[in-house]
């Protein structure tokens, strides 16, 4: 490729006001190009690195009898597969079965700041394993997420599994694969004792006993205060001395759950606990509560509340008296005690883990780290969802398929690789992905002797099979150094004075010296670096 | 790849009636599967020719320059790339610069009865060319349109190219790239005569002229006759001769186009003829016409017809009195002549042809063709409808951006090559397009010495780079003969009884007789067939 003819040029500015490094790299390298807020045109250099990305992970795929389909990228992935597929897979001979699919897909929820990371497009790899026994899906989940890890871990990108809600199948195994990095937006809580480490909706914590002073139960009256904020201030307490008490619609049914007042109700964990999908739990209206509970909004409590299961975050078991709403209008309750004023119907983790929390494990202070979360593999557990879907076993009895799925946003490890190599002046491509191999510059297009020793030099790396651009503009010396810097190719031959002479110099772009040395001895040193020789 | 583990069994029977021979063998073959109707999944041996078909074009369109670039797929194609690219095309010097994408796009109109040919999803490809000057605009469309014909010419796809509507440019050039088969859902009329050929809503066709008897003009009193059929029966007159006098509203003009009885407004035609985008047609509503016009709904009519612009269809002006409305509720008018009772502000051919129409050239009789729109060629003229898209030429002034973009349907092409290429058994695949070169097939899986000579050919041959698939299934021989026949694979080795003399069956799938011979030998016919040899 002759960089006067690359489609996509450099540029020093772009429009957009990006925190985040990688993402400043990739536009201003012209690897991607903004169309619109949110949403991405990959250019020449990009796409090559996209599918450098794509054939490795596909290459690993079929090596472990992956087959590639197609599956239209608008359907629901998971069940359109097994629907595309439950007739193929009648008889224990045909399983296990493994598909994976690469497809351009859009988000649901784009995050203009977040640039690549969070754009409306970007390129899905997804997969699906069909398996027979319920032990098989461990093996199937475990090497999938493996396979990831591995594959990943060879270009550089070192990968962390956490566990993470299943939105498939809440009940089943699901992990989240995350890349460590500051510009991440998935938060992950770690102990550097312990080693215990969660994603942050899936955090515990610990909860110190504490001593119950035991004083009585009295109402107080609070007229129109109704949010926490108003009665912290109007009682001058602290938030997590009073108990939150929420009233929750999760399918069909309304629940109240009690929290401290200055936590968050986790809704992943309370879709665990009641195996209940997420989609199908959502704060009750009026409306649902209608006639059935005497309480009032607003003075909710969990004293005397009828007609109703509670679930009660094991924090408010343990710890002091508390204020709850009085279910009657304008009052509250002080001095609450668990066990004494009411009992919950179930005692479980429902709430958020907060910064300062300490190890559930052993108590230690947690650190916050931040993650790109670049795949997720989720197991499906046994597939009821699709009619049909059954095998027959050797002894001809019908038996239920196993699915296990995994889902990889190129985009976003596509970030990844820059967010972890790059340096003040570019990008440093990793051998593996890297959009060209090397980069011959003519320093001074207007000296014919570096013109001819360039385009040799050019033409002998092609013959060699070595993935070559060469920069031919008739641009300063400065800008092309420049350039070569931002793009990160991994080795670079400068054509310049010496050209007479037959000398170039090579640098590798994570050196910092370069080196003098004759044409042919610089084609050699590639094919060294490239280990082709 | 092992038969028994392949992903998209084959099937006797499929869902859908469908009756074109291409769909149902896609479908029963296990290359296409129905996932519900109008969308498809691609499975693992669809996949590949699917992947063999884009690796055909895209190489081809790189050695002519292109660059492969990802464009987000619901975005407007041209747009997006003009946007995308107009920065870097400033200089002359940055001129020509062409790309190309492919993506799964989406289809607006959907039509069940032809499966894969008309399906929700499919893989477009699509390119665009940005060029200097509006001579180089006929370069580039031109070698567009070859590029294509000849690479599809080497799969044993003849391409005809069709003048057609240019729907991004309606005054600029565009050509339908067609597949000529029973099956296609576009209409070409051809005279065999003089060459003439053309797409049904491009087609110009013979206007005889004919005497006029110059009777008398007449009202006719109609009460509640408001329709052609009506008026047809009540007069007891052909449609033909009488004059339908339509009233259009093109952007915000409303005109009133008057073509015969017989005949459809061709907007295509119409939309050229104003320099109207077809979209910004439409018929003019009640309230378009206001009380502007002095007309009765039902009762329009071309006589004394003011305030309105008449387009007269060039066959009315030809034809022989005519039977309009009067323009007065419950009339029509009888021996209306043109030229003589009212006349056009502009005469032109905007009707439909019809089958029986002759040719425009020399008068013979058309035939009625049809073919499969593949892909279409469309020249953009100058580029105006984006801001700062211009470069500055070598005398420093700013100059225009002219484009051509095009765009083929993999999935139709795909079709077309099945169309083509098939026989009463199955599919019979051209070799570049194969998803695989030879299937190996162990007659009676449980005869050891056919499984040993069956592997090892298999190996053998993958060994000698031959794409291979073995079929190892325990099934009846009859299974893996209609299997082998509707799959399609060009070379099929037989390994049976012969097997423990070291001898196979040797057939190819084009031809009728199979040939038994050594193993060895059977390796070497096949490096031969493909050339390898």
């Amino acid at each position: 490729m002759l960089m006067s003819k690359l489609v996509g040029k450099t540029s020093k500015k772009i429009e957009d006001e990006f925190n985040i490094e990688s993402q400043r790299l990739l536009l201003r390298s012209g690897m991607f190009r903004s169309v619109s807020p949110g949403t991405y045109s990959v250019l020449p250099l990009g796409k090559k690195v996209l599918d450098k990305l794509v054939e490795l992970l596909s290459n690993e795929l079929e090596k472990s009898d992956f087959q590639n389909v197609l599956i239209p990228p608008k359907e629901e992935f998971e069940r359109t597969v097994s629907l595309a597929l439950r007739n193929d897979m009648k008889s224990y001979k045909d399983l296990p079965k493994a598909i994976y699919d690469i497809s351009n897909l859009e988000r649901d929820k784009i995050k203009i700041k977040d640039g690549i990371l969070k754009s409306k497009n970007y390129t899905g790899l997804r997969t699906m394993i069909f398996l027979k026994k319920e032990d098989a899906v461990i093996d199937g989940y475990e090497d999938m997420v493996k396979l990831y890890k591995d594959k990943l871990e060879e270009i550089g990108i070192s990968i962390i599994g956490r566990e993470s809600y299943n939105h498939k199948n809440p009940l089943g195994k699901a992990e989240e694969l995350l890349f460590k990095c500051e510009n991440g937006e998935r938060i992950i809580y770690s102990c550097k004792k312990c080693g215990y480490s969660a994603l942050n909706e899936m955090a515990n914590f610990h909860v110190a006993d504490c001593e119950i002073e035991g004083k009585e139960l009295e109402p107080v009256h609070t007229p129109n205060i109704k949010t926490i904020k108003e009665l912290v201030e109007f009682m001058d307490i602290d938030a997590k001395d009073l108990a939150k008490t929420l009233l929750v619609k999760a399918d069909y049914e309304v629940i109240a759950v009690i929290i401290r007042g200055n936590r968050e109700l986790n809704l992943y964990k309370l879709s665990k606990l009641l195996e209940v999908p997420l989609e199908s739990i959502q704060m009750a209206d009026y409306e649902d509560i209608g006639g059935k509970i005497q309480t009032v909004p607003g003075f909710v409590g969990p004293v005397g509340l009828e007609g109703i299961r509670l679930i009660v975050d094991r924090e408010i078991t343990k710890g002091d008296s508390l204020v709850t709403g009085a279910n009657k209008k304008d009052y509250h309750l002080e001095n609450v005690i668990y066990n004494r004023d009411f009992i919950g119907d179930i005692v479980a983790d429902v709430s958020y883990i907060r910064e300062e929390d300490r190890c559930p494990n052993c108590g230690e202070g947690l650190i916050k780290e931040y993650g790109i979360d670049i795949g997720k593999v989720l197991s499906l557990g046994k597939i009821t969802d699709i009619k049909n879907m059954e095998y027959k076993n050797e002894d001809g009895k019908p038996q239920s398929i196993y699915g296990v799925s995994s889902h990889i946003d190129v985009y976003k490890l596509l970030s990844s690789i820059v967010e972890k190599h790059h340096d003040d002046d570019g990008i440093i491509w990793p051998a593996k992905v890297t959009p060209y191999d090397t980069i011959v510059s003519i320093l001074n297009a207007k000296r014919e002797e570096q013109v001819e020793l360039g385009e040799r030099l050019y033409n002998h790396l092609k013959e060699m099979n070595v993935n070559t651009i060469l920069d031919d503009r008739k641009e300063r010396a400065g800008a092309k150094f420049y350039d070569a810097d931002l793009l990160g190719i991994p080795i670079r031959i400068v054509v310049a004075k010496g050209a007479a002479e037959n000398k170039v110099e090579l640098k590798l772009r994570w050196e910092k010296e370069k080196k003098e040395m004759d044409a042919e001895r610089a084609v050699e040193r590639v094919l060294e670096v490239l280990g082709k020789k």
